[in-house]
């Protein structure tokens, strides 16, 4: 069984998704650890009433990336609880080459638009002002860019005429929750061919 | 019944797909010319086999935009055919202002992916490569951008683990040819109402 360490900022509603997932049994997964830059983070406090190990790390000082030495301890809390697959789940700092060399494509994200369409924060605002028809969501590795890692799952999802950013932000929420674990599992029983940018989804033996 | 201009540079799958849908009843409009920058377009072959008056018109020197006194002649053109939509299709060339300011929100496009992404040329192939697992066709007004007008129907196509760039092309150009006429009925309808970047679908009456 697959050992799973979130990195989470915020409210951790795709953290939920997982430990529920794991509950029904719909994903064959077991969380080793959550980490987060905020200790006031709501997915904190879901880890610990889900009995998971949960710690704030210090960040340091920089706010849209880890300062080096405690990028180390959050590497070192990850290898102590054995985590095999990393997911972000709304984690809000950029990850250094060192940290992405030694947990190569084993670091995933969830985003909430059609990559490379609205890269960045606030991506359901940005399709929902843009007047896009069809935004949704994507799975993807984590490479040294951001939001441009090869992709796992998208999801479409339409926008409707009566839509508010809020309204439309909800819908892609609901299909967040689905695809990410969709995407844990794959990885999980080893299904994701990866080839340069593209990710195949090979069958289950 | 609405009068269409289509502007055309190379093969004309979508010009041929208007003229059938205008054939068989679903498209509500009528052919006032095609005008094409390429001489040997087979875009004007079609046009000439279907009865509609077919032009070539020098575009000039430039290999990206029309030289200002051709674009003159294309805008005669077009009043003399009294066009009242002027949908691109293949039109590999860009519109200055005077042309836009002229046919202001009566000049729509075809693109062959959800925009934004995978603006310009290839966009099939530039999915493709990317990895994208869900790309797709969209249908939008011109404005001074290449590909960045606001959108009136998107649809999307999901690309496979066994696809070529081809075969996806093949797929998406089947979409390009159902949303095209559907928004060419839509605006001949005057259900198009445009704020801004949106474009929101009213109800016929």
């Amino acid at each position: 069984m697959i050992v799973l360490g979130v990195l989470a900022s915020g409210n951790g509603s795709n953290l939920q998704a997982i430990i529920d997932n794991i509950k029904s049994g719909k994903l064959d997964a077991k969380l080793g650890c959550i980490i987060s830059d905020n200790p006031d983070a709501f997915a904190l406090k879901r880890a610990k009433e889900s009995g998971v190990p949960a710690y704030y790390i210090n960040p340091g000082s920089h706010k849209t990336y880890l300062e080096t030495e405690r990028e180390l301890e959050y590497m070192k809390c990850l290898q102590e609880h054995k985590v095999e697959l990393i997911c972000l789940a709304g984690f809000m700092r950029i990850l250094h080459s060192d940290f992405l060399r030694t947990f190569k494509d084993r670091i995933i994200n969830i985003h909430p638009a059609l990559l490379p369409s609205f890269p960045g924060l606030h991506a359901q605002r940005q399709a929902f002002e843009y007047g896009a028809k069809i935004t949704g969501a994507t799975v993807h590795f984590i490479d040294e860019g951001v939001d441009t890692g090869p992709i796992i799952i998208q999801r479409a999802v339409e926008v409707d005429d009566n839509d508010t950013a809020e309204k439309l932000a909800q819908r892609i929420l609901k299909v967040e929750h689905q695809i990410y674990s969709e995407a844990i599992q794959l990885f999980a029983e080893g299904r994701l061919k990866k080839t340069g940018r593209k990710v195949e989804i090979t069958n289950s033996d």
